[in-house]
């Protein structure tokens, strides 16, 4: 509770009166929708990002957009049963981490951290920015303020999760299954169109693409190949989220791996159902699609230059706006689901990024007080540190998704790699021990398997690598190297810490004595209490002790403590410069220095009061002493609180707090029972 | 000790390393400078804003210029005379918050009190902008850049304060002293030219003013009157500063009141002295000056306009210019000491805010952690609150002292009134019981000097009031009103608290028995202190209380438990969600509930370290469960803490905080004596 708590309060409202924690399990159809957003989401935004790419070497290259298509297809299909074995292997939820830090070791697991959280950032970015893009083929008000909108998109999420969003299985399931209808919808109708002759063209095929400069006319073998794997690096962006469910199979019903696998291959085989269909619709339709930066290179059929403020939108916009020609609400729907589950998937970056947090800190990577659920802060500060690097990077970028899917995948296929790596160790490791032939059997293809998949990534990582280290990826590495390092370092803290205090012989003796004081500034309820519980211990020798700041005051303060019989004695420290802390702190010390086999008991009177204006009032000088006193070797400092009435309010409101339902709950299979 | 303690490091540079604060008292000579810098300073503008409101209605009212001089020494003499009195009868320093808060109690003086606040932030304002006009006359760079340099100076103040300067009566005497024989060798010498017949004519003396609309031709009586009126209340921003002197009487040599008294008469005579030179030089010179707003009412000899670029200098350095026409460095002396002595009286209300804001708190009007002298962070707050304000007139304003200057002196005169209000109630009371003839002479004489000075600033006070409330003067007394509403508001809460707080019978009863837990994370270094120094205190019943979030990691700690023979029941608090606060709570409670006559005493394990990033990584759980307990009646908080090597840096750096010389030391009569 501190001075931003009204200000808090009054942008997120009152908190959630909850009592009680409880714990459901996921069926399968309602994992899906929860652990798909991310997946799906992407593709909205994958084919564009592989059309204009092709575009560089103009409209004859659109020839291999369905080619690109299938080996991403192919490399998503070879991803998902990579992770079909993870899930099996590790059904506690770890996901990547856990799996390169249990294989590989922690250098491992930090980098694998280090690319993840990278990664949520770029997720929510990219995933905004997109959505916003096809927002703004619907709406013409969004047109040209991307930026603005894109920052207040992630703000208001950034609100919902501090608030605490009361997550439920419908609120993934109606998006998420409304998304799926809309395009494969939208894919069907489309085919039945062309079946019966009359697929209709999109808005921008009556265009003519300029090939960039060096990419006209006969381009050579090794620029084409290099295009190629340009855009099949940005095809690839389809594949985050993939590895989504492996990091939720606690929160499935039993039998958990074998459900979650099998929702990973139902999500898989969707992702590309969704994903050919969208990139064969836009080549039949003749759609042309370049860099919204570099519209110059679009001409009409004669030849001319674009009418002024021509708006490219987004490839499914264009897509629905032409299969759906008669009906606009089909359109509408689908641009709108669209940009719903795009902000969906950022939203699980909000919930992900400070679990991970969790996770990193209990290993002693993070500051240890991420770790613990119960911490508002931890999660409000995991929010806002995610928040703050997506807007950087928004506004730098200036919410143009062609632009950020340069940094994205990197992170992600970091971490392909080496779970994959750990997994091939994992089964190695367990060959030898296992001596059931049939399971020997299951893991020699599971090793297969990940085998496989790890030299596919590795192959996909190191394209992805060459194409877009210079276009952006270095900044994703770079940040990467930055969390690796702040990581390690704290974790070399904390084994340091941690070897400081390994206990020894000395650590056992008992203080001879205790020696108790209890400081007086007044002569009111807190001081009679802290008097009380004091004597109540019983120390060798009880005295009070009181400053002398001010001669009249102090002598009041004598003359009622007589006057009370209060059979404790009084001691009054001098103070020429009126400084409170000093003579306390030096007495302490001197009682220690006297007797150094003794321990001195500090009991200091506090009132608690309930508001955060008050705590400004008061406690100052006992919250500063207490501090000091921490420094001073064979004190202890005991607070004996008086609660005021006000307090009451306070209490109340962390009780609340300790119990309400937290971002992330649902996908790690908590919910909220309200009493 | 908090995140921002490093950037501060940076910023401000070493701690000082001191030791023991001395007491030294000022003799005159250093006294005058010591508290003149802020009367002397306003010399530098006052006159400017007679001739600029005289200016409206054209030249031909410059004729008034002197006589309106004249009429401000005869109130600054009033003035002047009157805190004479005040002097003699408070040497405490408590000043005109003291005298009014004594004799016409609370409200007047927290009434007096918010006035001087307002007045501490617009002379940082005012003196910091009118030294950057001043900087203009000579150094081009600064002129149409005013309002960044004002802000950086207010910046560098700042930053000075924070660090702590070490004044000294040089510090002081140089520039003061330079001033005045800046400016008063300047009268000498022009009266010298004046009385040879060759006084040279300043540069704007061969310009024409056209007046106001409304001014020109024939203007009416009144009219002419409220313009005479206007221009008065600006002269009479000459008197700021002039109480000073009462606030520091106990930092004078003995006889401290008849010194201090001697240091007021002179101080005034000088700033009299000079104020007058500097209106008759420049009417004999023929000085036109008008708003720097309205630029285009001056035109030049042959009635076209000024040049283009043309930059109106202060007055101060139109006549040194002319009157060491043939010896720059006398103009640039003049120029620079004025400057500079703008600059000191700035900084005085660095030192005077927070001074103030202690003897409020004191007094249970400001926070009451503002009153302790040791508190660095009091200082600072003060200290940036200032900051923070004048910065914001600064910019509101565009550090363009003729528009600051109408929100000035209200404050001033606020002040005034009430003190002589109060002194006159002084001396009656006193008369009612004095019995001596020759002291109720003396009395009846003083009160006659306040009731005079009552009379005459009271009527400049309705006058203030009537020509500037529309001007700006309405934003100064709206701020008093908050700064009023705030402190009243402050008292009731600290009135109520202790109310609350009084000692009834109930409160000398002792707790039966005491009930001590130790809270048991790991078994380090600190637990086994925690369990030693708990047991020391031989309470009815001692465990050891340990929280389950991890069977394996519990399980190892009861094992080592046994292993080590502790003597000490260790008990294990189930906690199904993995909260480590509630459960402990919780337990504390059932505790209190069990047996309500009995004490719960927590016993809780920490480590001290040095560094912020350190106290990030730790004890933040320690920190949240101290604050939750505090809010459990019946419980009392030990932390037995356990102090890591690298705390050893940070009780250096608080010790050496403790004894670092304040901001304001030297008028308080504390210097610092290095070991």
């Amino acid at each position: 509770m501190g001075v931003g708590d009204v200000s808090k309060r009054i942008l997120l409202g009152r908190k959630l009166r909850s009592s009680q924690l409880g714990e459901t399990l996921l069926p399968k159809r309602i994992a899906l929708p929860v652990f798909a957003s991310d997946a799906l989401s992407s593709v909205a935004y994958a084919p564009d990002e592989v059309f204009i790419m092709l575009s560089v070497a103009g409209v004859s290259a659109y020839a291999f957009s369905w080619k690109i298509g299938i080996v991403v297809a192919i490399v998503m299909l070879t991803v998902v049963a990579s992770y079909r074995q993870n899930v099996h292997a590790y059904p506690s939820g770890g996901g990547d981490y856990e799996v390169a830090t249990v294989n590989l070791g922690r250098t491992a697991g930090v980098t694998v951290a280090s690319a993840l959280l990278v990664d949520y950032v770029l997720t929510v970015a990219v995933s905004v920015s997109s959505g916003v893009q096809n927002a703004g083929s619907a709406l013409p008000f969004v047109q040209g303020h991307e930026t603005e909108w894109a920052v207040l998109l992630v703000l208001v999420l950034t609100a919902m999760n501090l608030r605490g969003v009361r997550e439920s299985g419908a609120f993934f399931a109606v998006p998420t299954y409304g998304f799926m209808v809309g395009v494969i919808g939208m894919a069907i109708y489309g085919a039945f169109r062309a079946a019966s002759g009359d697929l209709p063209k999109v808005e921008s095929a009556d265009l003519t693409i300029r090939p960039e400069a060096g990419y006209g006319g006969h381009i050579g073998q090794l620029a084409l190949i290099f295009l190629l794997a340009r855009a099949f690096s940005s095809g690839c962006a389809a594949l985050t989220g993939v590895e989504a469910i492996s990091n939720g199979v606690p929160a499935f019903r039993k039998p958990k791996s074998k459900n979650a696998a099998t929702t990973l291959l139902l999500l898989g085989s969707i992702a590309i159902t969704m994903l050919l269909s969208i990139v064969i619709l836009a080549r039949e339709m003749g759609l042309k699609y370049v860099d919204p930066n570099q519209l110059d290179r679009l001409r009409q059929a004669d030849g001319s230059a674009l009418p002024a403020g021509y708006d490219e939108h987004t490839v499914i916009a264009q897509i629905s706006r032409a299969v759906f020609d008669g009906f606009s609400p089909g359109f509408y729907y689908v641009v709108a689901m669209t940009g719903i589950i795009l902000i969906l998937a950022a939203n699980t970056a909000f919930n992900g990024f400070p679990v991970l947090g969790s996770i990193l800190a209990k290993d002693g990577f993070m500051p240890r007080a991420l770790g613990s659920r119960g911490d508002r802060l931890a999660y409000s500060n995991g929010i806002l540190i995610l928040a703050g690097f997506a807007v950087v990077l928004i506004v730098a970028f200036r919410a143009e998704p062609t632009r950020l899917i340069q940094l994205y995948i990197v992170g992600v296929f970091v971490s392909f790699n080496l779970s994959q790596l750990g997994m091939i160790r994992h089964w190695t490791r367990h060959l030898k021990t296992e001596t059931d032939h049939a399971a020997r059997r299951r893991m020699y293809r599971s090793r297969a398997i990940n085998t496989f998949g790890l030299a596919m990534t590795a192959v996909v990582f190191v394209i992805v690598l060459l194409t877009k280290f210079l276009a952006g990826a270095w900044i994703a590495i770079l940040a990467m190297i930055v969390f690796f390092a702040l990581m390690q370092g704290i974790h070399r803290h904390y084994d340091r810490v941690a070897k400081e205090l390994i206990v020894d012989e000395r650590d056992i003796v008992l203080p001879t004595r205790v020696h108790a004081i209890v400081l007086v500034s007044k002569l009111h309820k807190p001081t009679m209490r802290a008097l009380a519980f004091a004597k109540a211990t019983r120390p060798n020798i009880l005295e009070g002790v009181l400053v002398d700041i001010d001669p009249s005051s102090t002598d009041k303060i004598l003359e009622e403590w007589d006057k009370r019989r209060i059979d404790i004695p009084l001691k009054v420290l001098y103070s020429p410069y009126r400084e409170i802390i000093r003579p306390i702190v030096e007495y302490a010390i001197s009682i220690r220095e006297a007797n150094p086999r003794g321990v001195v008991a500090v009991y200091i009177p506090e009132y608690v009061v309930g508001h955060w204006w008050e705590q400004l009032l008061h406690n100052q000088t006992a919250l500063r002493l207490k501090g000091r006193l921490l420094f001073t070797p064979g004190v202890m400092v005991t607070s004996v609180p008086y609660q005021l009435e006000s307090s009451e309010a306070a209490r109340e409101r962390e009780a609340w707090n300790d119990t309400r339902v937290k971002a992330g709950d649902v996908r790690r299979g908590r919910t909220l029972n309200r009493r």
